[in-house]
């Protein structure tokens, strides 16, 4: 039995564009001699089609592509994952399925049981759950086909939700040949051992193989790693697609093959998570130009060095706006960047218009000192700036704010959080210095004086981050634990020997921030709990 | 039997203040001889908790809170909304419920049934659905008790779904006395009407009374209007509390009432919702003054309106900033309806900043020509101009855009989009000349020039909306039919004989603008299908 594992990139609502994908993944099947090829979940449509699915024009087209990719699966079957309308009256309209396609007719569908509903995930809000896990019989094999959350459950991996039911067990009394599995399962930097784990665990529960099959990049916020699965029935890993890319990856299981080892660099991953996402969400929409300025700190260096590998270093421009308050290295930092990366760079020194704020302004401001208020004036005409040369030259902004900035509400809205990608807003700010340094493992790209300074936003005179928050390393584990583990603050304090104040203080701020990030750009998610998708707090609220 | 409906305004998470404003209640039913006072659904945490039900500590503080109200019920039968935990091991760990006290002690809770998960609700992702409907005996009556979604199905008036259940049926074989229905049940200009007619079915097919308790008061996007509902066995509505306000109205079943009308102004109620939905947006997060840019337009005026009437015009700064490009009249029309509404009023002239990135960026740009580059930073100067004064005097700065400039994209990200509230994003520009006609039905408050000018942003010289824009009856016409109706192209150019190619534009448009409303301000919600909260569609997308 071959199987091929057609680990595809599919773009949100491009029905033609995917399916385009889907008929040259069955050319290469048999090509390959391939008995079955195997989709991700929602492929068709791409992951996740949200509100299109209330459509009804947008489930016709499913319906209409769905019948043309029928007639093209000749010589093999196809297992496509796609959503469906529900023909019996139930509480939702649509099933989430995976159709099989035999030869050209449609063999049946399968109807996903576990939805997942937390986090980013709204499945409960469009499908309605399948009843039952199957065995279909394929080329005489009992093969059992299950999509995403369906073999979860089984090895209690999924947070917030317990479901009733575990659809691997309900399989066991069918005793399947192997196991196939759709996906779309996006990225985190522990998501992709979970994963196999899964897989692993549903195996030696089965003693048989299980193949999955995951969608692979960028959709918004979502980035899908791909590394699609194979293993077998003892609990091992005998093979893997690629990773961060698209790959037609053929699985022999009559072949004896050697068990695999998954060789995860999670700052490796979080790094080409990162590009993928960018690179997507800039191709996908039809952009091929990114902006951004460049402070001479560290972060908006990593972003311009994740942007020149995403969209080639002649279609990144960084821009060096010096005020009052900049240093001098911080500028000489910005040329030596841009220099190192071959981008594109100018200088726009904001003096000019920073002056003539404040001479319209400090009349209005009743006396009161300098603030904020200048700090933000500041921020807001680099904003500003940008927001210009991406109206006038096509260039889409990058936001360059990391997730602690974001938590503490450490940026200027309508300033340093302009954009039209928060590229490194999940990203918190130690996991910033690894990403740099992984990027000047081999020779000096970020400058080492970048990476070496105190972080300083450069507002005022001889600011320092550390002048109005504590060092990055509290931030950052407080904000690990309550923003994604939900621990309480007395827990928090408690397993870091903190002061409970501290720990309430920095809760307090992060729930202080949630206006600025309501009005953030979307930004790539590489954590289990990011705060521009799949973290919904009110922002008017009293227990904290 | 006399039943005290104690519609009141819960904070969102607060605790310590919603348990307070349960027990006025308390004593109020008391002093009324109350046999029981019913409360709205989650009328202990504020509905919608959102993400605080998943931290453990926000739920052991629920249920000590509940300890106390339980302290404090004496004398009385208590039904207060709020979530629980699951006993049981279920697919989700809370239940949202109604805790049933009488005089110190607790006699169980009601779990609701229908779970609404589509639109702005997401009840699915926190809660699992109770099991049965059942009478309670209290007082020796046969009482339902159900929570909002639970008696819609019923009247089908859901959308999205068909609950396999209907909860008003199963209880019919129970025969109750009448049926009490905890509510947290959001505005829309159709919706209390519908809420009522919903009320009379469920009457009208159990031949008893029902009571229905509602919130009152704004959380974030989210209104709730009051108007809790008595209704008789016939079908008939005998009495209805405030809208729009706190009410703990007394009903009394043994009495003969005559039939009731509900009288509804559909641009009255739009008003006072919107009034209501912005005060308690600033009065909950502890603000109290608010400023706006006043560009002599009909957008703001209307804004400024509301704001007066909801902050008191003392606590309203009107900014004039005129440009180049603005017209003398809009200036007059500014200071006139400063004058009307009694507001602050400062005038802030942008040529200065607008000058000064003019020289800075021009040689910048390539020799490219004016263009939406120069508009926007016009728009943006202003909204800095705002920023600091909310940064330097403490005044939340007002967003005045209106739902189809949002639709359209014809708005300045980071300019005229400024603001911590989207006060009329909700509102099609129809229907702001329908309050704005309101709002001067007894005397000119809105300069009759500004209502009656051809809409112009006032970005170039002689510009009028309609250089980019159909006229505006069009434009809402189809946002009303794609956006809430979901209606597909075909239909909706069938319907009002437009050409489909418009009809398509208008649709790109739509999705196009999709970036720059995910950074827009959060705004409040007064139609069926509101951009900023409820519509959920992918940035990037190929469908349209």
């Amino acid at each position: 039995m071959r199987i091929l594992l057609a680990q595809i990139n599919p773009t949100i609502g491009d029905l033609s564009g995917n399916a385009r994908k889907i008929k040259e993944a069955f050319r290469e099947a048999r090509a390959q001699r391939a008995d079955i090829v195997l989709f991700p979940e929602l492929c068709l449509t791409g992951y996740p089609p949200e509100d299109f699915l209330h459509l009804p024009h947008f489930m016709d087209a499913v319906e209409d592509t769905l019948q043309e990719l029928i007639q093209e699966s000749l010589g093999l079957i196809a297992i496509i994952g796609l959503p469906r309308r529900n023909p019996e009256q139930t509480e939702k309209k649509l099933f989430n399925s995976a159709a099989i396609l035999n030869h050209g007719a449609l063999v049946g569908y399968y109807d996903k049981m576990l939805l997942p509903t937390y986090d980013v995930f709204d499945e409960r809000r469009f499908f309605e759950p399948g009843s039952s896990a199957r065995v279909w019989n394929l080329w005489g094999k009992r093969v059992a086909i299950t999509i995403c959350e369906d073999i979860w459950q089984h090895s209690a991996l999924v947070r917030y939700t317990t479901y009733r039911r575990d659809p691997v067990m309900e399989l066991g009394a069918q005793q399947p040949d192997f196991v196939l599995n759709l996906s779309a399962s996006p990225f985190s930097v522990s998501k992709i051992s979970n994963r196999l784990n899964v897989c692993l665990q549903a195996a030696k529960s089965l003693y048989c193989p299980v193949l999955l099959c995951n969608q692979v990049g960028g959709n918004d916020s979502l980035i899908f790693d791909g590394f699609s699965f194979y293993v077998d029935g003892t609990g091992q890993l005998l093979d893997h697609a690629a990773g961060f890319r698209e790959d037609l990856h053929l699985i022999d299981l009559s072949l004896q093959l050697p068990p695999k080892e998954l060789r995860i660099d999670p700052v490796a991953n979080l790094h080409n998570a990162l590009v993928l996402g960018l690179r997507d969400y800039f191709h996908k929409a039809g952009f091929k130009k990114a902006c951004l300025g460049l402070s001479g700190g560290i972060d908006s260096a990593l972003v311009a060095c994740l942007a020149a590998e995403a969209l080639g270093p002649e279609n990144v421009l960084g821009v060096g706006m010096p005020s009052r308050f900049s240093s001098g290295d911080s500028l000489v930092d910005a040329r030596q960047l841009a220099k190192h990366l071959g981008i594109l760079y100018r200088e726009i020194p904001i003096e000019g218009p920073f002056q003539s704020y404040l001479d319209l302004l400090t009349p209005q401001f009743d006396g009161k000192p300098f603030d904020s208020t200048e700090e933000n004036l500041q921020a807001r005409t680099r904003g500003m700036i940008l927001m210009a040369l991406s109206n006038k030259l096509g260039y889409i902004v990058l936001s360059t704010g990391n997730k602690s900035e974001l938590a503490m509400g450490y940026a200027t809205l309508y300033g340093d959080m302009c954009g039209g990608l928060g590229v490194i807003s999940d990203v918190p700010k130690m996991q910033v210095y690894a990403l740099a340094n992984w990027i000047n493992r081999e020779r000096e790209i970020i400058p080492w004086s970048t990476i070496q300074k105190p972080p300083s936003a450069e507002l005022r005179a001889n600011q320092k981050d550390t002048d109005s928050l504590p060092e990055y390393p509290i931030v950052d584990a407080v904000l690990e634990d309550y923003v994604v583990g939900y621990m309480t603050p007395d827990e928090i304090a408690a397993k870091h020997h903190y002061p409970l104040e501290l720990v309430q203080d920095l809760i307090k701020r992060i729930h202080a921030a949630e206006y600025k990030r309501r009005q953030s750009p979307p930004g790539l998610r590489v954590s289990e709990k990011a705060f521009s998708v799949g973290r919904r707090f009110p922002i008017v609220q009293k227990f904290v």
